[in-house]
């Protein structure tokens, strides 16, 4: 047995532990870790890694010394303990991200905006120069959230796939590969180092009948759901995403779904962010999923309007989150070629009614595929006016009131102040980024002469 | 007794009688002609224009002789009968507008596509230099429909008004006031000379509780509906919509509107189109009136945005008219403050998907108030590009295929030819008001490159 001998807080301690690499090690061993700090006892569940090799990885809440012992079917893997120290957590480590009221924040009580981008299979080509290039465009980019799929589309051909065996058809799928999963779980942690968080999406509907996994059973689903869990739950910038277009697979019914949160919601032992992403035929209502369950902490949604933002918030009391409002692209797909500009409009009206909005891009003329399945580079024009909005949001302290106009170029606006404070006021163009002081010194009603031209917003700030 | 010794087919045939001046004869005297053409005989209701003058005015639909007699329960004005020829229509006289499947065409079969707009009280103020702008305005417009109000609002002062009496406060509702209405039919018979159809709103809910034009109670409304009909039916461009914003009355229940919309069903001999229009919570789901009822020829709409035109057409089976999609504009209602752009990006979708949208516009900075109350000048971006709209609508023949792209842009798009004919393909910028052509000669399955821009269109004609 090795293990870390210290680690931060919300960083990753991990067990090695030689053990059988006889029989199938991931069906018939039951490894696990109980964690103690003070009196409090956490249970991480181990996997196996191949080669005889067996790991427990944890997640510390709480910093000073903690002590473990694992439990397991094998007696070799049973009864192991040990201790460490959590560390105080370094710069830019605020911990797992929560769900608080209908907005988010860190463990360490951080604020935090979501600005979420998606590239569904970035890591699949194992493509290194590829990836490099994801991260530094991300690096440089507003986004702070990726949703990512674990699983392949049916018709890619990826060096390495999540299950043993020959790929596509003779997939093995009580066995895992632990290459694969290596190589997924350095990204998850290249994207912690940078601040942003994996939005891991465990089923979708692409398989095209190719490798079986959009029904596999209940019981390969759940020893899939908890090998993924036991990998990848200790890093803390995880998401788990059911399903992306969970409604398109016939495979799966919604008691399905019911159970297939509540599991993940039983492995994770550190509550990770859990909700579920509908499809819909755009411009029909969404089929959207009962985000009241309370397996649910965020209502993830497609749909290509943001203004039922406050229906949605007046329905269910969770964050609101449009991974999918269409993207910004020039594709032959309705969800995949709307103008940039379209898309900050969507991103502003989602905002200014409270909830969030993702972005994608599935522009051509780039030097390799569109960044919404592969990233690479952006070329669109949203990002920046994305930046932009951040920034906006992340300055908005207590008081700030914004109001969005969008396409709509009223001559003037009244905006009721609070009559006990003094307010500046100033004209933002979100599409040309630029802010303009209207005045300063107003309180009570203000009457705000407007330029006439669209994409406009008003922010008022306490002097 | 005088009366018009010919009028032309769809023209006004007139009686003018002389009877009691005393009592109320707007209450007390019934007068009607029978009108007959062969062996089919129309009844149209007459009415008083004061001073003793009576008067019956009916539409002839056929070409002629036609012969009346009058009935009344007052002596003099009772069987009094004559004859007159209806003459072949004129040029421009097609005829009154008929609801034909989902779309619309004028009695003698000319397909008629209403592109139409709103001038809520342009007749109000009685300002005959305004009138005559309005009037020039919609001779160089593209627009071929006005709504307009019979019943001024709450706020306004006018010269004249329907009702007899003191304006407002002493407004005998039991009696009519002949000067309004000869202005009020002078104005739809300049419209009807310009080909431009009147869309009659009888009731709508300004009144702010000023004139008790909301609640007048039953037998005043039928009253006041028996009138308005007798003086305007007669004008073959004259459509009914029972109310604007129905649902914003408090006073009147849709049984209330189903009374009245089947009153002007009894009354009117000609069966002009008939349809009520809805309010709506802007960005809440409008509350229909339900359509499929008999009494009604066609969907006439608030709504701010025609995505659902295919549900509506769907749901019933009669022509879609958004009138209100919300209005070019600056005012600081939302209704009243999108732009030119975003409202020609309306009109396409509503007609790409077999609606039809309606315009408004409320933009400050003319000389006058803005047209959508009183008419006058058209300052927007707009009209050029609805009237560029309707001349592709109007050059569209059987086998002509247009899709809009809306905000979508992509790269290529790909259409499905009837393999047997060749086609020519255009492109349409709809702001620009290009037409581009692609390629001529193509069949089957087309594929065609796209600039990166959005609010474009393509044109399929057969060669």
């Amino acid at each position: 047995m090795s293990h870390s001998p210290s680690v931060e807080r919300w960083g990753v301690h991990e067990i090695k532990l030689a053990g059988p690499a006889d029989g199938n090690p991931f069906a018939e061993v039951r490894l696990s870790a109980r964690y103690q700090y003070r009196n409090r006892i956490v249970e991480a569940e181990g996997f196996y890694d191949g080669d005889g090799v067996y790991r427990v990885r944890f997640m510390p809440d709480a910093v000073g010394p903690w002590r473990f012992t694992t439990v397991s079917n094998v007696d070799e893997l049973d009864g192991v303990s040990g201790g460490f120290e959590a560390t105080p957590p370094g710069a830019g480590n605020h911990g797992p991200v929560r769900a608080v009221a209908t907005g988010f924040a860190y463990a360490d009580g951080t604020p935090y905006l979501p600005f979420g981008t998606t590239c569904y299979h970035w890591t699949h080509d194992m493509d290194e120069a590829r990836e490099r290039e994801t991260l530094r465009t991300l690096a440089v980019s507003p986004f702070n959230k990726v949703r990512m799929c674990v699983l392949p589309t049916g018709r890619m051909k990826p060096p390495e796939v999540p299950f043993a065996g020959e790929d596509p058809h003779g997939l093995d799928k009580t066995r895992f590969n632990p290459v694969f999963f290596r190589h997924l779980e350095a990204r998850v942690a290249d994207l912690r180092d940078l601040g942003v968080e994996a939005d891991v999406i465990l089923f979708h509907p692409y398989d095209e009948g190719l490798r079986g996994i959009e029904d596999m059973g209940r019981d390969t689903d759940h020893a899939y759901l908890r090998y993924v869990i036991a990998r990848l739950a200790a890093y803390r910038n995880v998401w788990w995403s059911a399903a992306n277009e969970y409604d398109f697979n016939p495979a799966k019914t919604v008691a399905d779904w019911d159970d297939i949160l509540r599991t993940i919601q039983r492995l994770d032992p550190y509550e990770h962010l859990r909700s579920i992403h509908n499809g819909t035929r755009m411009y029909e209502v969404a089929t959207l999923y009962d985000f009241t369950k309370p397996w649910v902490t965020h209502q993830s949604i497609q749909h290509w309007d943001a203004t039922p933002t406050d229906a949605w918030l007046r329905a269910c009391q969770k964050p609101v989150v449009i991974d999918e409002i269409a993207y910004e692209g020039d594709a032959g797909k309705r969800w995949g070629n709307i103008t940039g500009a379209e898309l900050v409009e969507r991103f502003w009206e989602g905002m200014a009614r409270g909830g969030y909005v993702g972005h994608g891009e599935v522009l051509s003329g780039g030097p390799g595929r569109p960044w919404l399945g592969n990233g690479g580079t952006l070329l669109g024009e949203s990002p920046a006016r994305i930046a932009f909005l951040r920034t906006i949001m992340e300055e908005r302290r207590d008081g700030t009131i914004l109001r969005y106009l969008g396409r709509r170029q009223p001559a003037q606006v009244t905006v009721e102040l609070p009559p006990e404070r003094g307010y500046k006021v100033e004209l933002i163009d979100t599409w040309n980024m630029t802010i303009t002081p209207v005045d300063r010194g107003h309180r009570g009603r203000v009457r705000v002469g407007l330029p006439r031209r669209p994409y406009l917003a008003l922010r008022m700030t306490r002097t």
